[in-house]
């Protein structure tokens, strides 16, 4: 294709995607297509044969769209928010159209320095000391995969480069809560740490924070057994609840064994973007790694997840090969990213940072943010004052957890398997009904339901209109 | 940004864009800036409010582009192509527009099941049998990170999910060549294995062919010695001299010892459109897991890299977490893509190989992998026919290793580190000038150059300027 036909194609495709976003008010939220639907409508071979861009075209609307679950529906509440601002996806389309190679320094050195400028920006708008430094993953996963190995790599004294984790004799352990992400255990487990060797330390039963005390005593009986505490994954906005870890109590016991203190603030990494909210991260100065998502609630499209370290000399030592192929007078005097984390090549993430701070304006974002932390407030008493709903944790950001528990045929709370199957009920015809869409969760082995506020349309107006469509499906 | 700023902004983008790629040809190749310049024309503190898009481009424009090194330019022959056509990055501004979320199949049926047809369609067109499933990773290096923990855990019986790799009393061992992609030793290493477990097998000093019987003699060592092989990393076109290991013979020494087998055709894998060419991995159909870059040299937009498997309910047993705010009515009827890999969130990457498939159409793909086949063969001919010019490596695909070696003051061949500083001289030179770009890369302890050819828009006439320009500049 060329830049003239480009030209061409790629108005059409900006007002289609302009229309698009307009229209989505007007989607299901949900899709509402079977498994396969989608894929059995595309020809089972490939295509023989260049295709116009207008028939193309129709398949993405015809084919695709109907496929979507629209999370950037105003009435979208499931899971977490998953924005992607127009002025981020702006910058999304500045680096594809740029199509720059990241596999070093020299392949592109404004690929590099933007990021490192961005990453910089955001440790100072979230508060962080100039102590850390950032580099962006694909996702808070990969980030926390990244910092199980360099866990690892601490407690076994390099082992990677020897003759690898087979050869420490005492196990390695690594501590967290039944809160945690499912991707921690996932990377405890792909880091080689083993799941016997992750500790679920105890949490308050309201808060569903860690217990400091319980932590101290579980590293205790692994130091007295032989074993060597390695990792302590610290969640700051737990997925179930937005449940928030004891950072600096928990980071005191982690400095005390030179333990590696991984934070994952995927979800609460955007609150931080406003000072008064900090105080739920206080002690995160003293923790040797940080991962948040701005693809979530700030919503700078996805694959943006910041990565921070305080020890990039640690860092560099368990991710950096030097093939001679990559070498360059630049050595030394640049960062390479391809030793900050596990891909060798990347594309210029920085740019749908900058694109968003620069267009949005720090300001607008701020006070979106606080916006669905007030409508998150407002919604959580509206629960609390109604007959026999419940609110059963803490709403310290934007993410309420309720249950509709009515009286059972027996005029006592519903309770057990019938509870969990009227809460199945009710958020299932919900979100089948496409009108809106709720993530249900499992917390104490029963179900519960996710209200998580913070799409970037959704007002004050949308959150009424949630509440008056959950009291009428019950 | 609203979707009418949007549409306004993005038009002026798409524009911007096009002029970009049509300029690209009166580009330095190499950027031409100094370390840390790109960075300190940008502020040191985030912008405190919002900017106009005029002016975020013109910064785009005079901070950003001097700092591209411009891997689309015809004169580019460094590293390994790394194409982006402007038919993928249509589909890849289609996925940014469309803001979807990739965490599980109900959060975008399509995102899923369009990557299920794509990979399919790929796999046909690349000659794989039905046996094979694929996903789309960021890169090559994670897909072999994948690899090399989809091996440890079948070689250590699941260890991941007990007492971990250290629980495994023998040493388990992995078997590549020195050839190999950096990746592998750094994959090898991140899964926990150690250097030391990884055997570099002797090569044929020409082809640089991995040597099956030396691979054999190896395995037989360990196994003397009560290690265990687990995996087998064999490269079809090796990042240095584009080696190809012989895949069939090493296949049937990995299913005689149950070694999990890992094929990188990263580079490689884009040949493999071409039917003629397939005799190349002959025997892959044995291999465990395969790997390969379309956006290298077929030119769908980084990140694109393909990763097939024959056991995906190995596959998924390994990666796979369910948490309960995950589950939904449609598991085990379809696809759950963040069990086959890493990263719990994916972009919607299959529509830049479904619109790179379909605007240019494979028939002009394959067109244009034959014209710089063709080139390099024409090339090789030049040097090889030139005085005190050597070819140094078999040309199976498009890269061609080279040295000027004229004599000496002493009137003999130029040898050792007189020979080096003459090689970087002149390639350092070349690349300096802006003119086109070359990597200098070590073979047998000694550089030499990789002349890589496959720029989309690379045609001959762009090659005879390049061994004019070589030749002027010794």
């Amino acid at each position: 294709m060329t830049p003239a036909e480009f030209r061409e194609a790629g108005h059409a495709l900006i007002d289609w995607i302009a229309d698009f976003r307009e229209h989505i008010p007007e989607q299901p939220v949900r899709a509402q297509v079977e498994p396969g639907e989608v894929r059995r409508s595309f020809p089972a071979e490939p295509p023989q044969k260049a295709d116009s861009f207008s028939s193309l075209m129709a398949d993405l609307e015809n084919k695709v769209v109907p496929g979507i679950t629209q999370v950037q529906h105003p009435m979208h509440y499931g899971w977490f928010p998953s924005n992607a601002s127009l002025a981020s996806v702006l910058g999304d389309i500045a680096s594809s159209g740029l199509g720059t190679l990241g596999i070093s320094w020299e392949s592109c050195p404004a690929l590099t320095e933007v990021e490192e400028v961005v990453c910089d920006w955001m440790r100072q708008l979230t508060g962080l000391s100039e102590q850390w430094r950032g580099t962006i993953h694909d996702t808070a996963s990969t980030a926390c995969v990244t910092a199980m190995i360099l866990a690892r790599e601490r407690a076994s004294d390099f082992s990677k480069n020897g003759n690898g984790l087979q050869s420490v004799a005492s196990p390695l352990v690594v501590y967290s809560t039944s809160q945690a992400h499912s991707s921690i255990a996932k990377a405890v487990q792909l880091a080689g740490f083993g799941q016997h060797n992750l500790r679920y330390i105890d949490e308050d039963p309201y808060t569903r924070a860690m217990l400091p005390m319980a932590l101290s005593e579980a590293i205790r009986g692994d130091l007295a057994a032989g074993h060597i505490p390695a990792g302590i994954v610290c969640s700051v906005g737990a997925t179930g609840t937005t449940a928030m870890d004891p950072v600096a109590e928990i980071a005191a016991i982690a400095n005390e064994h030179n333990i590696w203190l991984h934070v994952d603030a995927a979800m609460a990494g955007s609150a931080m973007l406003l000072p008064e909210y900090r105080h739920l991260w206080e002690g995160v100065e003293a923790a040797d790694s940080v991962a948040w998502n701005p693809h979530k609630w700030m919503g700078t499209i996805l694959d943006t997840a910041l990565f921070y370290v305080r020890d990039t000399a640690h860092l560099e030592r368990v991710m950096s090969t030097n093939p001679a192929y990559l070498q360059s007078s630049a050595d030394g005097q640049v960062i390479q990213y391809r030793d900050w984390g596990i891909p060798l090549g990347r594309r210029f993430r920085a740019l749908k940072l900058w694109f968003h701070l620069s267009l949005d304006g720090i300001d607008a974002i701020q006070a979106r943010l606080r916006r669905d932390l007030d409508n998150a407030q407002w919604f959580r008493e509206r629960v609390e004052t109604e007959k026999d709903w419940q609110v059963l944790a803490p709403v310290p950001l934007q993410t309420v957890c309720i249950r509709h528990e009515p009286p059972g045929e027996d005029g006592q709370p519903m309770t057990g398997e019938d509870l969990d199957a009227h809460t199945l009920e009710w958020v299932g015809r919900i979100n089948d009904s496409g009108q809106a869409f709720l993530s249900p969760s499992l917390l104490d082995g029963r179900w519960m339901v996710r209200v998580s506020i913070g799409v970037e349309g959704t007002t004050r107006k949308h959150v009424e209109q949630l509440w008056d469509l959950i009291q009428a499906s019950v």
